[in-house]
């Protein structure tokens, strides 16, 4: 068994030879601007409708991540993804239009480390030459869909948190690897938590025990602790989740003090409208790409725990009174 | 590689150790009523919404999968799944409940082979002991999301298809195997396929060429043709779709004629509104789990090649005016 407890372990270098990270303006006008490969100009991109214009940052994201691996559309034989819309259609018709075999997944935020686990695992073994995994999420239409229609102008509550306009791809082989190059180990399979939130607007209490509770179960199974890491990146937690998360950890004994690094905390830092930061599929995953993986590459780094975060509600259960279950996916990134 | 095209092959025998079909009342009204586990008494089953009567389903077939397999409840290592709600919401509030690594999976009503593909890769790997696949739909709760709430009465139009109330879930193992058991030989990962059908009350025609696609594709990955399998099955194509599958299917030069069954148009055969049959993730799940796995393991066929089928369509992009995409995934299931 290449598994223990619910991580599972992969046996040979599983590389991110490829990757992609789009925002939108207001991603790119915070802290991390500089970082993203390709900033759309607003929030249309030419397109009649928002969900028209996340699936062409979905589509734009595999393309620039088959493009960065420098490898040919026609060598992809894996699609796998999945964004916030219902029923997923950015990456449904992202995969009607780029015609690859497709597997469509479901976690919220923390689709894309999902994705991770499962696409290294097939490249592992042997299933996947080379599989492209994609995420995206957009501001206006999440907001129309989950909340209200920006037309009405609603307030936002102090604990929200703005979902990010982007999308972020990452092409997975076990082929032609040539060093220096980020690889996944290992995937931390997460376990559906819910803490009993009810706020629909407070995301990041919501998702901070499941984050928690997969990022403690990684450490168990792996014998590893928050030393063993130069930073342990949540996806999106937003500030006031990322305190709670901090705080389950000391309990548990486990001090990662100076090495956590929320997404969702970073993106929006000191902007404008910031409020608990940022969420969505493209949160944690365009960070990651653009600017954790960077730091892995130029040395700076060596090791990343990246627990992606994502909320399982929808307006449906909202508007039913349940609560807010949430999961969290975790890799091991390292460089090789 | 363990794969050629877009199929997948599994180098051990992964078997479905355990499995679950259970449907409601009109679903057990039907041709195929014997062969079902269990049937629920009424829409609600004592739940306050039929959502949550879904989630019911959705953990009562996971259970039942379990207890077929004489495993324990704690020896499942892996839950994978969906279903047609906006954020799959049976399947993140099952996996809350039952606590199992939750991998969330959405394929509309191909999710069943979809999770079946990746179970089995993950169990040939050595990723995964023992993990459960499992999808649910719901009448009712479909009709309200993706078209009228019941309440209104609205009248079905002639090609429409009743989403089945139901569950499945099958067990998959490569350890303790004791023949005769049914084994996953291997998986074809559809690719997303839009025919430009507009008619949200037509998914056969929708569903067929994506069907058609896989299938064919299957056939020459495999070198295999119609002859080599004792039943082509179809997820839920229903009567019209299944009728346009056949001519498909004619016109590539492979024929099936007295060997495809159509989940959709079996399981309401003859029923009271039955217009083009049953759909939903349920349908094939249910009718494959109780029918044809049952003639399986008593001999009276040996080899079944099974392609649910998808409609990756939202009510979002029905407003926006996009045709329907859709996919279907592949197994073929022997006995060992």
């Amino acid at each position: 068994m290449n598994r223990t407890g619910s991580t599972v372990f992969f046996s040979r270098p599983v590389c991110i030879a490829g990757r992609a990270a789009i925002v939108g303006k207001n991603e790119s006008d915070g802290p991390l601007g500089r970082h993203f490969d390709n900033v759309i100009p607003d929030a249309l991109w030419g397109e009649k409708t928002f969900e028209k214009c996340e699936r062409k940052l979905f589509k734009t994201a595999v393309k620039t991540a088959v493009e960065d691996a420098e490898a040919r559309m026609e060598d992809i034989d894996l699609l796998l993804g999945g964004d916030l819309l219902d029923q997923i259609i950015s990456a449904g018709y992202s995969a009607r239009d780029l015609k690859y075999p497709f597997m469509g997944l479901y976690s919220a935020c923390s689709t894309y480390t999902e994705a991770l686990i499962i696409a290294a695992a097939l490249a592992d073994a042997g299933f996947s030459r080379r599989s492209v995994s994609a995420v995206s999420s957009h501001f206006a239409a999440a907001e129309r869909q989950y909340r209200y229609p920006l037309e009405l102008g609603t307030p936002k509550t102090p604990l929200s948190q703005n979902t990010v306009t982007g999308a972020a791809a990452a092409l997975l082989t076990t082929e032609n690897i040539s060093s220096p190059m980020p690889v996944i180990k290992c995937g931390t399979i997460g376990r559906v938590v819910d803490a009993g939130v009810t706020d629909a607007n407070n995301m990041g209490a919501a998702m901070a025990p499941a984050a928690a509770e997969t990022v403690l179960t990684h450490f168990e199974d792996t014998g590893t602790s928050p030393s063993d890491y130069d930073a342990v990146i949540t996806g999106d937690l937003g500030r006031f989740g990322a305190e709670i998360f901090d705080e389950f950890l000391k309990k548990a004994g486990a001090d990662i003090a100076g090495r956590h690094y929320d997404c969702g905390e970073m993106i929006f830092k000191g902007c404008k409208n910031e409020y608990c930061g940022g969420s969505g599929c493209a949160c944690g995953a365009v960070v990651v790409n653009a600017y954790f993986l960077k730091k892995l590459m130029s040395g700076e780094m060596e090791r990343l725990l990246f627990a992606a975060t994502g909320a399982l509600l929808s307006p449906t259960s909202t508007m039913q009174n349940d609560s807010i279950p949430a999961v969290s996916h975790a890799v091991v990134i390292e460089r090789i």
